[in-house]
C-alpha cells in the first residue's frame, strides 16, 4: 500500500511526458527514498532512466517498496486531463492503480489496470565515461535539431577543443553549424577528447522534448558510443541513452 | 416574401453552428413571432429544436409564414465568411434563399438553392418530465466530456441527492468524477429521483459545442430516457434530445 | 564568384516564399544590378517574375553575371530555419550554393547542389496592356478569395466604371460581392474598359499568399487574357501571370 500526493498535477504530467515520449509501458519502482523507472523503447535503440526523490511530494507514504507496471500511453492520456489548481493522490487498491485529481469542490478518480512489465533486459548500458560533455540550453538544442531535420533524419554532433559542431547531409544538401564555447546556447564544455558521432534526429527530438523551457541539457559523447543525455524537470532527473547511427 | 436583418453576422453564425453540429439539412419555419427549426441527425439518435424570437432581429418582415428547406452544411460555409462590423439581410427570391452581408463600403450576396426537406418524422420525443435536472457551466461540462473521452466513447451521468457523478470505463481504465452540488461548475440541481444514464460522448460534444463561453447548460435526466439538453445563445434557444446508449 | 549579404534572414525567407508558392525549381540570374528569376509553375498555367535590386543587400559582390539553378522547395526548407537577429551570406563554391546564417556566437552553413534548370520556355506572356487595373489591399483580397472558396474552386473578377465585383458559382450556391471604388479595400481603380474574367482560386491564393500584411496588390485584367498581378515585398518586386479559366 502506498499513498502519494503531488501538489501540482501539471508538473506530474510533464514528468511522465518525459517517459511517454520514449516508451509505451514501464515499471515504476516506488521505494522509501523516491520513485524510479528504467525502460527501453520498443525499437531498442534508446533508454530512459527516471528518478524523483520523495521530497518532491507533499505526502509520501508506503509500507514497503513496490513495483507497479503501467501502460504509459494510457497514463499520459489521463494526466492530460490535468487542470489548474488540482492536486493528485496516487495509490494502489487490489490490482488497480488509482489516480485522484482533487480540485476545490470536485474530484475525479481514475483506475488503471496494473500490468506485467518485463524488465529483465533493462539495465543501463555499460557506457564508459563520456569524453566530451556539453551543457547546452534546451531551447537552443531544440532549434538545432529542427535545423538538421530540415535536411536529414540523421544529425552528427562533433566536439573540438572549443566548439560544438552539428552536421547533417542528404540529397537536399549539407549543413554545418558551429557553436563556439562562448555561444549563447552553450553553458559549459568539458572536452577531454574530441568526438564525432551521428544520431537519429527523431529520437533526439523525442528525448529532449519534455525538457523545460529555459533549462539546460547535458550531452555526453564518446566516439562509437551511445550519447548520454541528462536534464531535470524540477526535482525529477532524466537520463537517456541513444545508440549511435551506423551508416550501412 | 420575407426580409430579415441581423445586426451581428457572427452571432447568426454561432446560432446556425448549434444546428449544423447535429444535422446536414433542415426546414426553417419563418413565422410572425420568430424562426424555428426541428431536425433529427442522420443517425437518428439525436434531435435539435431551435427557436429565436423576432425581437432578436433589427428588421423582421414577412407577408405570411413560410418554410424554407436549406442545406445546413452549405449555409454554415457561407456564414463562416462573416467579418467584423457586417450585418446580414436574408430574403427569398424565386426558389433561392438570399444572404447579403453588408459592410460599410462593400457587400456580398449569396444565393442558396431552397431544397425539399422531409419533416414528417420530426417531432419532439414524447419525453416525460426529467427527474433530475442539473444546471451546469458550459465550460466545465466541456472539460468533463474531455475527461471521459480520454478513456471511452461513452460516458455515464449519475445524480444523487447532492452530487452529479460522471463515469466512464474501457480497456484503458475507469473514471469516476464527482461534483458536489456546491461545486463551482454546478449552478443548481433539482433532483426528484436519482438517475444514471449512459450516452455517446461524441454526440454530447457536438451538442454542447456551440454553447457560449460562460453560459449555463441544463441537463434533464431520467433513467432509460433520452437526455434533454437546453441552452441559450443570446435570444436563441436550443433544445436537444439524445437517446441513451444501451450496452449490447 | 559572388558573395551577397542580407541583414535580415527572415526577410529573405519571405521573398523566396513568394517564388516557392508557385514553382519547385528556378534559375536565379545574379547580375550587377540585382537578382532576378522567371519561372513557370509545373502545370503551366501561372508564371512568376521576381526581381530585387542590389541595394536591398548590405554586401553585393560578383565578378561577372551568373545563373544559379536551385531546387526552390529545398531552398525554402533551409530558409525556414531563419532565426531572429541572423544575417545571411550567400556565395558559390564549385557546383554548390552556400547559405551561411550568422548569429552573434554561432553560425550554420548549408550547401545546396546547383541544378540544371531548363528556361528556354520561360518568357513573360505577350500580354497587352490590361484595360482594368485595380489596386487592392492584400488582406482584403485574401478574404475575398476565402469567400469565393467557400463556394467554388473558381472565382470571377468583374470591373465596371466604379466597382470591382467578385463572383462564384457552384452546386452549393452563388456569390456576388461588390466593392465600390471608395471601398476600404480599394486604393485605386483605373478602368479603361470593363472586364470580366474567371480564374482558379487556389492559384490566386498561392500567388498572393506571400504579399505582406497591409501591402497593396495590383490586379491587371483584360477580357480573355491572363491576369497580371503585382506586389512588393520591401525592395523585391513580384509579377505573376495566371491564365483565365475557360469553362469547358
Amino acid at each position: 500500500m502506498f499513498e502519494i500526493k503531488i501538489d501540482d498535477s501539471k508538473y506530474w504530467k510533464n514528468c511522465i511526458d518525459a517517459i511517454a515520449n520514449i516508451v509505451d509501458e514501464g515499471l515504476f519502482n516506488i521505494a522509501k527514498d523516491g520513485i524510479s523507472l528504467k525502460a527501453i523503447d520498443p525499437s531498442g535503440i534508446s533508454m530512459v532512466s527516471f528518478s524523483i526523490p520523495n521530497k518532491a511530494f507533499s505526502k509520501y507514504e508506503l509500507d514497503k517498496p513496490i513495483s507497479i507496471g503501467l501502460d504509459i500511453s494510457n497514463l499520459i492520456k489521463i494526466l492530460s486531463t490535468s487542470r489548474q489548481n488540482e492536486y493528485i493522490i496516487m495509490k494502489n487498491t487490489g490490482n488497480k492503480f488509482n489516480i485522484e485529481f482533487v480540485g476545490e469542490h470536485s474530484s475525479r478518480r481514475y483506475k488503471l489496470p496494473i500490468i506485467d512489465v518485463k524488465t529483465e533486459d533493462v539495465k543501463e548500458p555499460n557506457v564508459p565515461v563520456p569524453e566530451s560533455v556539453i551543457h547546452v540550453k534546451s531551447d537552443g538544442l531544440k532549434e538545432i535539431l529542427k535545423d538538421a531535420n530540415s535536411l536529414s533524419t540523421y544529425v552528427g554532433f562533433k566536439t573540438t577543443k572549443d566548439s560544438f559542431v552539428v552536421f547533417a547531409k542528404s540529397d537536399i544538401g549539407e549543413l554545418e553549424e558551429e557553436h563556439m564555447n562562448d555561444a549563447e546556447i552553450i553553458k559549459k564544455m568539458d572536452i577531454t577528447k574530441p568526438a564525432s558521432v551521428t544520431f537519429n534526429v527523431e529520437y533526439l527530438v523525442r528525448i529532449i522534448n519534455a525538457s523545460p523551457q529555459g533549462s539546460f541539457i547535458s550531452l555526453g559523447l564518446k566516439i562509437d558510443d551511445p550519447i548520454k543525455i541528462n536534464y531535470k524537470i524540477g526535482d525529477a532527473e532524466l537520463t537517456y541513452y541513444l545508440a549511435p547511427y551506423i551508416e550501412s
